[in-house]
């Protein structure tokens, strides 16, 4: 049986966002049933699970045959066995393997100075100017990434994929600034690949696994 | 053939550090035999160029088969196709894929923060408080990936992968604010995987190409 790790609590900024979404979303797409592993934040440090994931974090993903952490990796390893996220020919899937990694090394991080630093630091006396500079660079990448949006649907052939999987779930992180408003092609972007039902489904399941009271004075 | 881009001309801090390195090196470890197509900063910007790596950078990758960008997916697509970079098993292959979207996903964004705001926002009156918080948040990334190489001399399988090769790449960034010296375990993996010969090929194939004058007045 599948599994994905889950936590049980996070608090209400991370609700929905949380990246076994992403798995459960891939999972959801490929038809593929998982059961939902959920632990708290103290499990997280077992030596058990940093054998799985080492650094600590939702998702690990398990069947009878891998063991595996990061959410672009297990999206991918899914993607491989199912043609609802992965075109059939070589050329699309190679093209499906660059806008992965593109989503998560030329895009998250840019969004994630933005929106980590308005979460936990908004009032550090270097906040206003780094975040004048980060929202700078986020800009300039949405525009690179909007650019090929504006002409296309999806981003590779013509059809909704792993790909589109992992760019809408790392656009689906709080806009810092608003950044996405002043790029209306990739809010539909975002849009139109939220609207699946599969995606709504793995919302839904997340969301009714952080069913745990917050623990007393537990710091994230 | 197998086409590289790579550029003409970078500035010194960057010389040896453009990611077609790691290209480079995977194709070098895999005995595949390639061409650099050797670009300027301006031709980056070029509409051809741009349907190919949509972030105006290199590298982009193409054969007969594929037309590829980012490094993590390209020596992924490589790796793929050579036992000299991915085990054999499914289970150790999924991890690779796992390692490597940690690589860059997990690792590389904590570096570049500091690494970034060193190079080119020194002396931003935010940089000093920024990069106190910046630092602390790197060391705990490479805190975690130290714990994980102080008992095994590579990421997978006891061998050397392609996963080896892009946490090793992305630990030749410059180690901000000295980074890499808290922790010997990293330095010495980073010098067991650099000491290979494939990899002191690429990283010579790389320099050779940099072999343009500056631009008059080019500010990358």
């Amino acid at each position: 049986m599948r599994e994905v790790t889950a936590y049980d609590w996070v608090p209400d900024f991370a609700r929905g966002l949380v990246r076994d979404v992403r798995v459960r979303w891939a999972l959801e797409e490929a038809g593929l049933a998982y059961r939902p592993e959920v632990i708290d934040h103290q499990q997280k440090e077992h030596p058990d699970y940093l054998a799985r994931q080492p650094f600590a974090q939702v998702p690990a993903y398990r069947d009878g045959e891998v063991n595996m952490f990061e959410s672009g990796a297990i999206v991918m390893h899914i993607a491989e066995g199912s043609e609802a996220l992965m075109p059939a020919d070589t050329a699309g899937r190679a093209r499906v393997l660059s806008w992965a990694f593109a989503a998560m090394n030329s895009v998250e991080p840019f969004i994630m100075n933005v929106v980590g630093t308005e979460l936990f630091c908004g009032g550090e006396p270097w906040a206003p100017g780094y975040l004048a500079y980060a929202r700078q660079g986020l800009a300039q990448r949405l525009g690179r990434l909007s650019a090929v949006l504006e002409g296309q649907d999806y981003l590779v052939g013509g059809r909704f994929t792993a790909a589109d999987l992992l760019m809408a779930s790392v656009l689906r992180e709080p806009a810092g600034g608003g950044a996405l408003n002043q790029f209306p092609a990739l809010a539909a972007y975002r849009g139109r690949c939220t609207a699946r039902p599969a995606f709504r489904r793995a919302l839904e399941a997340q969301l009714e696994d952080l069913s745990a009271p917050a623990p007393a004075g537990f710091d994230l």
